[in-house]
């Protein structure tokens, strides 16, 4: 049918709103798919209503003025559009079923170019969350998702990249495990990401110190200058359905593990990586609770680089509380650079970074490779280079972390009674530091001033909350009372060693 | 945060369309809740983006101006809201867990409210399909269903009622069998559905002649007086939740078994029957391809039947190949009434319609009840019953097949060889009929004039296609030339008695 056309910028979406009457006339109900003829054709998804718009009127999102050159008030032609092909393939993941390279590649495309609904996504999504995809169907996956987006070619015959599942607080050793890295002449040009749910993503507290939305060409430059760099991943356009599949994943609050797998392994294939170390922070409050669960994704992820040529290694790494004292962005500046002054504390930080660090060496050739990481941190190599790092993204080339202050709003939550630290719950944590600000608010946090297994006396300071904001640092102490993320008992059930690392 | 509301009227969804830097400062992302406070107070879902809306002003959908009780340009309060508890129930589901019943009520009451987006509720869908319920919670799952509508009480002891899955084209027997019913003194307050995918649904065929959109008081008053009635369910308050729930499911073209199951008995309840029918059409292209499929949904239907306090039977019918010979709106009124004026052509409805009231008659302590159905039917009565729930319902009280015209654009299809007809296939005579505009277009459809097993020539009329539109019956002729939807063989392979009724 010929109707007038109006233009809303109401959703990224190709939306087309129409009256139930019209709707009828061309046999289309609402979410299915209808075909809009002006100077050019595209496809859009249909809202009917018969409370809203009137009828002789189509209402398109304004991302489509462009794609069919029409503008308001023109008459567009609208026709009932079958549901892409790839619907049947989403059913068939529905059914259990294995898909081809084919199916996977056409589902990945047809979510960039919204083809597919948020309807769609998230029934594709249900489905690999309950159902999963073997080996090879991730592979395929994975690639896909590589080829909707941006590669970048350092010309280098190797590729070094680190990245972590995440889920576990605290967990600042990139910017060390990158600097130690690139000192040992190795080029890691890695990038990370902003928080997603947690309270700071590496991106969050890089970003406190230099700039990290970099272009595909600087990362390229730089990282041949320097040998490494600390970008966010979201500035550049590397496999970006990831970016629109994560706004479904949210809400439902699920990270289907074949998802996860190839959205982890597409960002290292868009950067050319040949050599991967990841870290599986294994523990309560963690994506992976357990250390059978960490090997099954240990073993999915060597598995992956088999069939995509990554040569991966994985580090099963003591993820039952956070990692050192500092949570939050600033916060995390600080004792990362603190570390990189040559500050031997919080040891758990630096015993993990140079662990992790010294896999890498040694993929690279390197011998002894975490010891030769501890070396390379305790001469101030690993700081030189990553004051070089840092200057070449826009930081202060002097940078030192006295530089960096927390929000000057504090609260101290102190213990109740006398005991030992029996455990320190990440997700009570993360929501405390969330609560005061991070990762927002820069100067936000927890400073953790006991770990597990430590002695406290009744009224001694158990960790305190920083914030920029006087009234979210009083909120995140009220929650903090509500929750105690510090069980105190009185005894001690277990020693604790203070970092467990698996290679 | 404060900010300026502009109301449009865009969606049947509570949208909030917010500006990524908005959206930033108070920690809410694309798809996330977020609590509007103005006089009154409400949760609205969130879509962020940075290429539409502008900072400093949130875009809510229409629906929302009434519930905050705001104008265009007031200031109103934004701030992140939680997910509501149902959604972690959706997770429970996908992780294979049985639900509880208050969990189920749940999920169905933040449906009704719009406290549920799409996203969520398209992830209920595939996880119900996928992992399925158990009776226990299928029949939670019906109560609260009925719960979320109204109920009507007919003040009489026994209601009867009559339903078919659905899924074969052609079966316009519930005029008759409800006539029937009727006629022999029961109470049977018919509800019936439109099509959603079909080319005909009972109530685009009974619109044709009388007034289907009846009100709940309605409804009553004609059931009491007349004892039978022929409604469109949709234009009651019953289970509402059903059609919000269908408009997700249709673009992925699932229904499943749990929902369906609970959107079936839901609509009984509402009525209070207390007696039901149900004809189970099974065969190739139909919802229930196989016997043994059919047995489990018959095997559920009793077993939920149990636990709702309503008596269920259940009729496997055959369903290889259409019902009678007329698919389309007018066409099979036409058919359905020359069987009340005496007709037994075609004999598969006339056997079907007359086998079903029996059961419902058996039920209603009846003996013999298929026999006593037919002397019904032939002695008249069953017309005489039709022409008062006819008038009753606004429609000619004297009204005979000879009134109803079906299109007057007809395209006929005649046999390329000679044989036997093989197989009819029910999708393709389905779409065949769409095309030529059913069920919208009323006098669209496809009359048969072989069926299975029968003898063609080379030349011989298979079917007829007729329309209202000459341009959508020539579109729908190319559609049967392309599909073939009768498939002529060279020997009789077998030879298929007309109907098959299992009790």
């Amino acid at each position: 049918m010929k109707i007038r056309a109006r233009f809303l910028d109401i959703s990224a979406e190709p939306l087309a709103l129409m009256h139930a009457e019209d709707a009828a006339k061309i046999g289309a109900k609402d979410n299915d798919r209808v075909k809009i003829d002006a100077k050019a054709s595209t496809t859009a998804l249909l809202n009917v209503s018969d409370t809203f718009g009137s009828p002789g009127e189509v209402i398109l999102s304004g991302v489509l003025r462009r794609k069919i050159a029409a503008e308001d008030g023109d008459e567009v032609g609208v026709s009932y559009a079958s549901n892409p092909e790839s619907v049947r393939s989403i059913r068939r993941k529905m059914d259990g079923e294995a898909l081809s390279r084919e199916e996977i590649s056409a589902i990945v495309r047809d979510i960039l170019e919204g083809r597919l609904s948020k309807i769609e996504i998230s029934a594709w999504l249900t489905a690999l969350y309950i159902n999963g995809m073997d080996l090879d169907e991730i592979a395929a996956f994975t690639e896909s998702m590589v080829d909707t987006g941006d590669r970048v070619d350092f010309g280098a015959a190797s590729v070094y990249d680190f990245h972590s599942l995440g889920g576990v607080p605290g967990n600042k050793i990139t910017p060390i495990v990158v600097s130690i890295a690139a000192s040992a002449g190795l080029m890691i040009p890695k990038t990370s990401s902003r928080a997603i749910s947690s309270a700071c993503g590496t991106s969050d507290f890089v970003e406190t110190f230099c700039n990290v939305e970099l272009r595909a060409d600087e990362l390229k430059r730089i990282s041949q200058e320097v040998g490494g760099v600390l970008a966010w991943g979201g500035s550049m356009n590397l496999a970006p359905v990831d970016d629109m599949v994560i706004s479904i994943e949210h809400p439902l609050g699920i990270n289907p593990r074949a998802q996860m797998l190839a959205s982890i392994l597409s960002k290292k294939l868009a950067i050319g990586a040949t050599h991967l170390v990841v870290d599986i922070p294994t523990g309560q409050g963690t994506k992976v609770p357990t250390f059978e669960v960490a090997k099954e994704y240990a073993r999915d992820l060597m598995g992956l680089g088999e069939r995509l040529n990554v040569r991966v290694e994985c580090a099963i790494t003591y993820a039952d509380q956070p990692v050192g004292n500092a949570i939050g962005p600033i916060l995390e500046a600080r004792e990362c650079i603190r570390i990189l002054e040559g500050d031997r504390h919080p040891s758990s930080v630096v015993e993990k970074a140079c662990e992790l660090a010294g896999m890498i060496l040694e993929m690279g050739g390197i011998p002894n490779g975490g010891e030769r990481a501890r070396e390379i941190l305790s001469s101030g190599k690993a700081l030189e280079k990553f004051r070089q790092i840092v200057a070449a993204q826009g930081g202060d080339p002097g940078i030192k972390s006295a530089d960096l202050v927390p929000g000057r709003h504090v609260a101290d939550v102190a213990s109740a009674k006398s005991g030992y630290v029996h455990s320190i719950k990440n997700k009570d944590i993360v929501a405390v530091a969330k609560a005061a600000g991070a990762p927002a608010d820069k100067g936000a946090g927890v400073l953790l001033h006991k770990k597990k297994g430590q002695r406290v006396e009744k009224g001694d300071l158990l960790f305190q909350i920083y914030g920029d904001n006087e009234a979210k640092v009083a909120r995140a102490k009220e929650l903090a009372e509500k929750y105690q993320p510090c069980e105190i008992e009185g005894m001690l059930l277990k020693k604790i060693t203070s970092v467990k690392t698996v290679a």
